[in-house]
């Protein structure tokens, strides 16, 4: 790349808004109580309080918040990377859940993997911190489509 | 089997309400407005009203809400086949996301196709529902793993 | 589809000429022994006979084969709907082995889900046949990209 | 852990020699071509040298001789971990193709992520090496599990 760092930082600054502006836009997130906690190039972390409306039958996260949010995560992690006017798309998503997601909160991070112009491809990461230990609850490979020219509408 | 069909019949009433009982645990269903619309031996179905708190940026269904239901669906079936005081936790599943998760509702149907001692496997079909028309918008595949005498506890 | 019956069959018969093509040049299909068993629109059967080449440490067919053959049929399947000129690739599968693959020869069948412009899903399936009997030994999902005006080249 | 430096060491000279036994029961890795490049405790890596009798149409490596030996590094990764006289069967994997599968040779790396009395996960990656350049052209997850006081057999 031979853009000046003024203009990557332009454009970076962009992407992370478009990230905030989108996620501004789920309803589901708001109503899991998730939040963004830290947006950068090809990487995203959203934070989830534990809540008593987020349980399976023991008491636990369910596996389908813990998905739900690493699927954001991963799938902001992949807007980051993509020009202007873009959207992005789940193709799909594998998890593996390592073990019981027991805590204060989750913390899922996104990290793409590879990117390229149509497809991209994205680690999903989800740790369970209780107090101050983190645990590896969850695993995730996840394909992202980018839809070009074809901004977020509702 | 040459179990008499009384017998059967007491031991699958039980298992069918073993499912509503855990089901009823999960504060995430609740909170979703997630219904249990149908619990046969080996076959779930999971009903999922549209509502704004379930969409993703585009005012579809999120993902993490197709998914959800999805993963109950087929932890359920697997459980309906499960040995009495046993309890269900899901290992891994894959999911992919067919089309826009749009419609009145969502379907999600959980399919036992092979049930082991250990480990059972699960199909994962979600329909969307506008109209009269359904649309398969999810396709997936679930590891489940029974956890003999541990019955579900909070 | 307002095209003649005649039309149609021409198109289907070089979608079908087009597969036959491309599996000769796959190296790693006659190093295995696989063959074409059947090539439909939407759906590929390929058969595999028990080789002591093709074994894991037990003596069944190693996941490796059963995985081999059922990618193929899957991308098969989905090049039988692509257009002309175009080529397939695999983005990812998923694969669960549900029983030990043991057999006089496996059948691995590929069928479309759905297919997409740019994307199609299909589904895996392999049967492992011993005598009569045949047993579902893998189920798949698999993510195809339709690469447009980009026919096979070696 | 309170086993002196020496006991552990035996117990994974044991473990290795267990894996470098069961690989070379494996008919299919000395068919392609595969060897066992590493052995460590948690991690194993297979190294395969490109051979036209290993391609798909496009003259790469084929997805399937990839995946044979991405799964059966994450196999012996698990199966170092394994207690004596146990064993390993895969459960199920999930492979992201990144990138064309093109070089001198494929360099296949399991690595366990997490190891239970009876499930292990592990993550898969294959690098392809082109003069000295690695690019990851594969990723994946992988469920095994272990079969204890069943050592292989033929």
């Amino acid at each position: 790349m031979t853009k000046s760092s003024n203009q990557r930082s332009d454009s970076e600054s962009q992407a992370l808004e478009r990230v905030r502006s989108s996620f501004a836009l789920q309803g589901l997130m708001a109503h899991l109580g998730a939040e963004l906690a830290d947006v950068a190039p090809g990487r995203v972390v959203i934070r989830l309080l534990f809540r008593d409306e987020l349980t399976q039958q023991n008491g636990f996260f369910h596996a389908g918040a813990t998905s739900a949010i690493a699927d954001s995560a991963g799938g902001y992690a992949g807007l980051t990377l993509f020009p202007a006017g873009s959207s992005v798309l789940t193709v799909e998503y594998k998890i593996n859940l390592l073990a019981p997601a027991q805590g204060d909160h989750l913390e899922a991070i996104g990290s793409v993997v590879r990117s390229g112009r149509t497809l991209t491809a994205c680690q999903l990461e989800v740790f369970a911190v209780a107090g101050g230990e983190r645990t590896l609850v969850a695993l995730g490979q996840q394909t992202l489509i980018c839809l070009q020219a074809k901004p977020d509408s509702r």
